[in-house]
């Protein structure tokens, strides 16, 4: 859970504590459906993912960004976090463990707002990037 | 689960189909965190929330996030889905019902993609609004 964060502290290069989450299970996806309620058999379905051309099943898009997600108000408490967007680039498979980083980009005052943005990126094992992204926090100040 | 979707069949105003989740139950924190391993106890002790100054527990942005991108790929298949991002507006509480709702506001040619961009919004049975988005999809040609 994270702890309060200070404007003051924060600097344009400093680094998001790394999150890893994996190898992830077929049965995370079994989860991750009753959890949200998507019910989308490609992610549960073996035969039905090789149906339509896959080599298996594959994770839920919501489920990798869920991870990003997580990684950001691990750092950034959550009643901070304004914006929060993805590009997905790759699908996930069963035994991919998901390594989110993210570093800050620039700083700004914005009316009586402080704001850090933020790129952030979810990869595998290999490298293979998943979801690239970017978040935007405004931060209460230490004075 | 979403079927074939042609950029010639889609036009700025359409409206996406609308998703409706809940009432949402304690539960379903409980099951999310399970599924994602966010274990926040915001989530899931209604002690603890109250503790911070809330009323009670409160869902993970994430899940709500989430039926946004459920609504999404229910319409346009997640493999044509390039980026989505949201804007968090407002706490999401044990008994709301939240009705995803979007429309199409441009369509364009860019390079040799066909993209269509949309707006997107997530509210409750009193519309508070939850979240706001976009996302942009790249469509195949019916030709």
């Amino acid at each position: 859970m994270a702890h309060e964060v200070y404007y003051e502290d924060i600097n344009v290069g400093d680094e998001m504590p790394e999150l890893v989450k994996g190898p992830l299970q077929k049965l995370q996806h079994v989860m991750y459906a009753g959890a949200s309620g998507d019910f989308n058999p490609l992610h549960t379905d073996d035969d039905f993912a090789k149906a339509v051309g896959l080599d298996g099943v594959i994770a839920h898009g919501m489920l990798i960004m869920g991870f990003v997600g997580q990684a950001i108000t691990q750092w950034i408490p959550r009643k901070y976090l304004k914006k929060f967007g993805v590009r997905f680039a790759g699908m996930t498979k069963p035994g991919n463990t998901i390594t989110v980083k993210g570093n800050v980009v620039d700083k700004l005052v914005e009316g009586s707002e402080n704001i850090i943005r933020c790129e952030v990126l979810a990869q595998d094992e290999n490298g293979d990037i998943k979801v690239t992204g970017h978040f935007e926090a405004a931060l209460p100040l230490k004075g």
